[in-house]
């Protein structure tokens, strides 16, 4: 086993706590010992133990404190150095002692990137980082931009017919997609931190925005459902769902706030990531104001024609979006297209 | 090796022929005689052999005629049964001594359907029909869509954006997809007989609709290019590609005339399969008026904006069109959605 494979495992680690761990990033850890794993763990949640903690623990279950001395750490990201909800893992590798320290993501937040290497060689401990680097920023992807930014990962996530549209002819079915692609958007649903749609969408569409499905998990928080609307409260009656049901704590009106005014309060509120369900008009706003970074497409094999587009009407965009290393998967017969918008 | 096995290779001898036969369908044969492969053969041009007697020739290279005797031949289609611009191949296997036929899908002329059982059984040739039947009709579904309706086999190609578009902002280059995509494009041509544009197309794009690279062949006619106007022939001027290149001869414009009537003049002239490569604005009315037999939808991950889309703007089409069994498949970064439209 190479330092690339157990990265891996710590990898595997950190995917447990994608959509948790908000607004922390997701973080997976192993720890190592001439060939042996003594423990592994992620982080759970904002204010739990980080993964370096989690593992650490995880060891001591079922070895004695001197048998981690002399061992390696993974760890998807760079370990915090300074103390915040919960002691900086730093310190916590070193009481531990670990000599070996190896991560692949630095940390994003500029006041704290490489501080955690200073630290930890002064113990004489050695660094490694890099190691499946763009593995390790994929996980935390949501968490950097915040952190960079102060705006939360944006995907638009919507469905169409092959010619481009969103609603089928009168007499027909409500769904474009089949079930395995709705089951997809389910799993997509459970990492972001906070839906966005319209007004026309609540009224006309009536959703709860939840998780349902095997993509349900108890530790996840609903998302915050968030409605766009230039109408006002009033335009909204207290008998949708959003309104009314058990999560309906989680709902946020936006009257008239600018869509970039919007991520802000979103970000500010711990959300990483906001996932757009909203209508093509809103979608086609959010893809002219450039704030879309991820996109998911889910295409239907149907002609359906009808004048609702998946992305609203106007003129060519300022300049083309493109997507980075599209990924294309199939659901039943719908295909799923999704990728990052490229910087 | 089954007679499914047989049929496999009487299917990929088939297979070369695809776009070659009009107004013919595309056959294969195999003459087998204890487990050995006597020949093989396929339609390689409408007015010269069928496929079994390509087979029966290719057999008599390296074989003496009786060593044919007591064989069995293997045919993708039901062998014909009168005499059209070549002698009928049902004499053709009883003058060989061949003691037994099998055949994957039954004539689609209602007039011949059958009539080879019939004749074989009565020379005390032994029949087997409907071996890979569904595999053997997809190589003659052009064929048997014009001969059951009068019509050809239409298959609606576009490429468009994520957003459903067309055209990408000024000053960006002209293709949505890249060139894996392009390439395929120019295969598909090689399988047709006619390609449909607009006017507008000739006139925003002065297009060559020729066949390109690895799809060219030489044996592969030009197929017709024909451009459908409201505006009379004189809104197209004689510079344009299709007017004065090596195939000028083989453009055709329609003024004013309905797209069924197109369809029914190019069966006329034998085509089995048409390929729209038309705007928006004529993809939609070929929709509309449910005249699209298959389609392939190229998909750039690429947002762009426009007021063009792929398939235009109106309504709801009367019902929905679904494509049964859709294949994706990825060129490069790009998609393509191809299926049959469900009848």
């Amino acid at each position: 086993m190479t330092d690339t494979d157990y990265m891996h495992i710590a990898i595997a680690e950190a995917k447990n706590g994608l959509g948790l761990t908000s607004p922390n990033p997701s973080v997976g850890a192993v720890i190592v010992k001439e060939g042996n794993i003594l423990g592994k763990g992620w982080h759970r949640k904002a204010g739990k133990p980080h993964a370096e903690r989690e593992a650490i623990a995880n060891a001591l279950k079922t070895h004695s404190p001197s048998e981690l001395k002399g061992s390696t750490i993974y760890v998807t990201l760079e370990p915090c150095s300074t103390t915040g909800r919960t002691p900086a893992c730093v310190e916590g590798i070193i009481d531990t002692g670990i000599t070996r320290v190896v991560y692949g993501a630095t940390d994003p937040n500029p006041i704290h990137s490489g501080k955690a290497d200073k630290q930890l060689l002064g113990n004489g401990i050695e660094v490694l980082s890099g190691i499946e680097k763009e593995e390790c920023e994929q996980l935390i992807k949501p968490f950097a931009k915040r952190i960079s930014t102060g705006l939360p990962w944006v995907i638009a996530k919507t469905a169409m017919s092959l010619d481009g549209r969103i609603t089928r002819p009168k007499g027909e079915g409500q769904w474009l997609t089949g079930e395995l692609a709705r089951e997809e958007v389910h799993r997509i649903r459970a990492e972001v931190d906070a839906i966005i749609v319209g007004g026309k969408t609540v009224r006309k569409d009536n959703p709860n925005l939840t998780i349902r499905g095997d993509a349900h998990r108890a530790e996840k928080k609903q998302p915050w459902r968030v409605v766009l609307t230039e109408h006002g409260k009033k335009s909204l009656s207290n008998d949708y769902k959003l309104f009314c049901d058990e999560h309906k704590e989680r709902t946020i009106v936006y009257e008239d706030l600018t869509l970039i005014d919007t991520l802000k309060e979103l970000a500010q509120l711990g959300c990483n990531s906001v996932l757009l369900e909203c209508g093509g008009g809103l979608m086609r706003q959010f893809l002219e104001q450039e704030l879309v970074d991820e996109v998911a497409v889910f295409l239907a094999p149907i002609f359906t024609g009808g004048s609702k587009f998946g992305f609203g009407l106007g003129d060519h965009l300022e300049r083309s979006s493109f997507l980075r290393n599209p990924r294309v998967q199939t659901f039943g017969v719908d295909t799923l297209i999704r990728g990052d918008v490229r910087p």
